[in-house]
């Protein structure tokens, strides 16, 4: 029924087996900066629409694969579809952000939180995968994903983004065991949503952890990663013959690769401020390395983007275990052609790190 | 002249020496979540005007010690006085954050750049500090403070607050010895206005580069340590009779405390995502550290907030060396009491690690 897997570089390096170069994709690949995605948002009419029509949201997955000489794909989606199937009135205004009409601030408000079924509210985002995968036949493998359990609870319970997370923190500081009662729904929640999407046909999945690196290290440990941890537990592990192997990326969490790798996971995405040489001594090759160029070095022109991507590919060094990405989403201002500079640079440059 | 130093508690716990308990001050404590502060700031009419008027500054600086038991008091000022006085046309739009009119961004922007005189354009500062050291009447000591060049030259090159860097990690990436030279100006401005301060009467000095963190590691070596580096060489480290201590802070930067330390400062401050037992073993007890409560924990109710105080305390341990603080500034909305039940706690619970 489903195409063979042509390019299966990506599966491989998250489970440190050998490649002949290092595998790449990009956070936020199928974006704003691409002229073919805003067109596809415009016929959507908002960002939620395109979210959540299986249609078009395969549509932008597969754009920047028709650009750039990729190794996987990313569910086109967003980390706040649980939170919108447990009603907590999930709104994009334009230019503003999320913003959530009821958030999730006391006892009362957690009781009444639902656990979506993946296979009914959540159904757009199954379809979206199957249609991918479909879409696909079988050029790259698709990476599902969701929200890590503190980041998309931060965002229900601030009604949306945040600075400070005034709510959370007082939550976390006057109010733990609510908020844990509150993470544990949103973990059971998310883990259901996961496995559905590797039945769908996600081959490999990843967890955004967008503001555990806001917590101090203790925090971070009970309220962030503990809760990561249960999803690296719970998830599917093998599906289609193949292992899925798991990413988690906390931005900002530098300082704890060596808890993350403990959790059992494949691979961790790290950020652009830490160095992946010393990264890797901090997991001890235990785990696959993601990332870590510096978005911002896509303003740069293009022969510099090309020397920063040797300074990435260097860091990390010789052996397998790399995939090469950003260290955080691709800018909505950067131009196409610096994204595509960093792509045939990784596949210039990387082969000589292996073999 | 000078009245005799009363309280020199903070000035010891910078250079190691033994206090009978741990000093403290808060970040921004002379801030909007003061009614008084408050108050004066409508009476001034904007935030730029408070700055540059003494007596109005002097004012606001005082505020916070007649509330709360704290053991040094920080100039009232801003981080873009300098950038004011190169004459880039800084504004402070209400709830919008420095605007700069005309941003720095090419060779010949950077040749038009002056370094200030500090008894001239800046006079106003100094006056303050002049005025602040004589309303203190030795009660505690006074801190002077800078911006570190990195961070006040992202605000002069993208023309105000940024999230990407856009333009000058366009610069860094693209034309870094532009960059080194708009770096290098900052730094000298930088230098004769903190040099300024200590002889108008600063007993401390701290460079806050809060935009650090933003960097890569290599970056951060070449872009912004490296000139710090140059501050703390050239900064008078002896006035008065008493040595000046100089603390350097980058926020974000819990991965560099011991490139820091090396620069030969004396303090660093630490936020909250690090905690203080590693960063003691990190500087392995080379400079005092000063932190580290998130301030978002004053959110929490006071009991919560003595709990989380006793923490810091305990993760820095027995020994001298520390100076309490927050990790980053005060809240704006923070209840002044909350603060209050911090200042208690370091009082009441902070003697236990010294003696």
């Amino acid at each position: 029924m489903t195409a063979p897997l042509q390019n299966d570089l990506f599966l491989r390096a998250l489970l440190r087996q050998p490649t002949p170069r290092t595998p790449l994709w990009m956070m936020r690949q199928a974006g704003r900066y691409l002229p073919e995605y805003r067109a596809t948002r415009a016929k959507a009419g908002s960002f939620l629409k395109l979210c959540m029509n299986p249609e078009l949201a395969c549509e932008v997955t597969l754009q920047p694969l028709d650009r750039y000489r990729l190794d996987a794909a990313i569910l086109f989606s967003d980390i706040l579809t649980v939170p919108h199937a447990m009603n907590v009135g999930l709104e994009f205004e334009a230019g503003e952000g999320p913003k959530i009409a009821r958030p999730v601030r006391t006892a009362a408000d957690i009781d009444k939180l639902p656990v979506p079924d993946p296979e009914g509210e959540l159904r757009y985002v199954m379809d979206a995968v199957r249609l991918i995968r479909r879409e696909l036949r079988g050029r790259v493998p698709l990476i599902g994903f969701a929200g890590s359990p503190w980041t998309v609870g931060t965002y229900m319970v601030e009604g949306g983004g945040s600075k400070n997370f005034q709510h959370i923190k007082g939550m976390l500081y006057g109010a733990p065991r609510e908020l844990h009662r509150l993470l544990d729904v949103i973990t059971r929640a998310t883990l259901a949503y996961l496995n559905a999407q590797v039945a769908a046909g996600a081959q490999a999945v990843m967890v955004f952890d967008t503001w555990g690196g806001a917590l101090t290290p203790a925090d971070y440990r009970e309220f962030s990663l503990r809760y990561m941890k249960r999803i690296v537990d719970g998830v599917t592990r093998e599906s289609e013959g193949r292992r899925v192997p798991v990413i988690l990326f906390t931005k900002g969490g530098g300082q704890w690769l060596a808890d993350m790798a403990d959790t059992g996971c494949d691979a961790l995405g790290v950020d652009w401020t830490t160095d992946l040489a010393d990264a890797r001594r901090a997991v001890q090759d235990r785990v696959a390395l993601q990332g870590n160029l510096d978005p911002s070095a896509l303003y740069a022109p293009p022969a510099e983007i090309r020397a920063q991507v040797a300074r990435v590919l260097e860091s990390y060094g010789k052996g397998h275990g790399h995939v090469f990405n950003l260290g955080h989403g691709i800018h909505p201002d950067v131009p196409p052609e610096h994204a595509l500079a960093m792509v045939e640079a990784v596949h210039e440059l990387s082969p000589q790190y292996h073999g």
